[in-house]
């Protein structure tokens, strides 16, 4: 690729912007030892730089890009259409339609982005509606799960291109493993679920391929993390409701196992003995790891970062934006795209 | 109460059966020191006294009625009518119309249980629908969570009745607390999530009073366990996405600290000095300590334990019988659909 790999940045979205996602630019270059990238930065260019100027970084991988306003918290969906042109969240987004990025990322309000994102990029011809993807460990590597509460409803078509949108992503990310599609439902028979969730099962099951993803049949909530499937399909009040309960069920255990462990002197003593293994147990269960949704189905893909996330967060979801173009996700989905377009003209 | 409570067992149902049925009998009797129950157990006579005579019990708690059948592995809902009379489930549920039973337990097929319930037992007046209701720890005690697959779609009527049901169950449960009724969401704007459910906020606000549940608005699946709301109300399809969902994560996490903290010599050398507050970490997750669902909304009630859960698991649902029984579930629940009747004529 002689073209780098160009990320533009909303630095003014999320709690503690811009010192935060600054802090997040600054992990990222560190870490990252490839130069094929550029990052674009939207916001205040003053602040900014005085963030910058905490760090010492190359210029190579930077570049600011100045906004006057940025999307003020009473914003809603509804209201942002109209105000929201030129501030920083805009701007990154627009400048995958005027300027040279490849992927837009923002810590700002979700509903507010995934308008945005969809005014400006518009959908993709052939997908019947966007999905918000998100991603969850299993047993042996990670999860998409998808949509996660763009749709709160959905019919078998929606879900389908869910299915196709998630193995893209799902290559982009992971090009050395087979995606496994799996329909989230109640039981594990054929006969199990809504009408939609029935019909959906047939056309997966004709459109199971190698090529393209494996289909799995119905996974119950219980199994997503047995790591026998790795894009889990669903509609977005269901996925919502799956993956916050899985995050209030993991700190609810992680909180109260942290009690017990430094609940006197003896339990503190053990950890001295057991201290690297935890920690190889929490690093695992970081929730900062899986920061970082993915809107899936328009002309470029969005990505966003939890807004209350700290700054190693943020970094994972500039390093997710890194992946997403480097496995080149839109040219996985135009080659889904495809494949169901001559699926379902035979179905 | 002169009466003894009378709990009738499906000594056959579950795996290992009778074997593990009994031994659950065998520790309710050790450990429950009040001397006002009957356990009165259904299945094959010969067996289970070769089960009874490994333990030592008095007679006085126990009562045993033969049945000459069980229900097959292969039954299904839908052929389950025709063939389960005279079975041990259909006898044991039975007893609460021809016998003296208050309750019924099994740990067979649930969809079988569910029909056959719904066929002896009959819907009580005024409920739209019954529903299957589960517990789950928080971070103050325990929720009652429902529905949890007996209905995969649900209009406002049926979630307002599982509401008041709900609490019924929890007021017979936990006396001494109040019913906090929260509904499954994706946001927790009054705005947010489908019509139904904007529909049964409206009626849930109505209704909301001290005496039957106090209505606490929309939760999403992070908060659940923050211990705010104790009675979760969603649709079937949700409820058990959410709570296998959280089961799923729990089992990840805790096998792999399990895994954590095994790993060498010196992380279980650490154990020693951990080992009881890890233990009281391990009990109060525990899952057999959450074992058993409960029918609600026919005239009598019904209690499904795990089919794979053990003996421990099978007691912990035995002891749930005995707490509904004695909290005078079936009184909670008139109480609360007269106050849902009158609320309703004013609606």
């Amino acid at each position: 690729m002689n073209k780098k790999i160009t990320i533009a940045i909303d630095a003014m979205g999320g709690d503690n912007s811009p010192e935060k996602t600054i802090a997040g630019v600054n992990y990222f270059i560190k870490k990252n030892s490839s130069k094929d990238y550029l990052l674009n930065l939207f916001g205040d260019e003053k602040k900014i730089i005085l963030e910058l100027e905490k760090y010492k970084l190359s210029k190579d991988f930077i570049k600011i890009t100045h906004t006057n306003s940025i999307i003020s918290d009473e914003e809603t969906p509804l209201t942002a259409i109209k105000n929201s042109k030129g501030t920083s969240m805009w701007n990154c987004i627009n400048s995958q339609i005027e300027g040279d990025a490849d992927i837009s990322l923002s810590a700002g309000n979700t509903g507010v982005l995934l308008v945005i994102s969809r005014m400006i990029l518009k959908m993709m011809d052939d997908v019947s509606r966007p999905a918000l993807a998100g991603l969850w460990p299993n047993q042996n590597g990670m999860n998409v799960v998808l949509d996660l509460g763009a749709n709160i409803e959905c019919n078998e078509d929606n879900l389908v291109d869910f299915a196709e949108l998630g193995s893209a992503l799902y290559k982009s990310l992971f090009p050395e493993d087979k995606p496994l599609v799996s329909l989230l439902n109640i039981g594990s028979e054929e006969i199990k679920g809504t009408e939609t969730l029935k019909k959906t099962y047939k056309k997966l099951k004709y459109l199971s391929s190698d090529n393209n993803f494996i289909f799995k049949g119905y996974i119950e909530g219980n199994k997503l993390m047995h790591g026998n499937s790795n894009i889990i399909v669903t509609d977005g009040f269901t996925g919502n409701v799956a993956l916050k309960t899985a995050e209030g069920t993991a700190k609810f255990i992680t909180d109260n196992l942290k009690k017990s462990l430094t609940s006197n002197l003896l339990t503190k003593f053990s950890l001295i003995f057991s201290y690297f293994s935890l920690k190889k147990f929490k690093d695992k269960l970081d929730p900062r790891k899986y920061n970082g949704a993915i809107f899936l189905g328009l002309n470029g893909p969005v990505v966003k970062s939890h807004g209350g996330i700290d700054a190693m967060g943020f970094y994972y979801s500039i390093d997710l934006c890194y992946k997403i173009v480097k496995g080149d996700l839109m040219s996985q989905i135009k080659k889904n795209l495809n494949h169901l377009k001559s699926g379902q003209d035979k179905l």
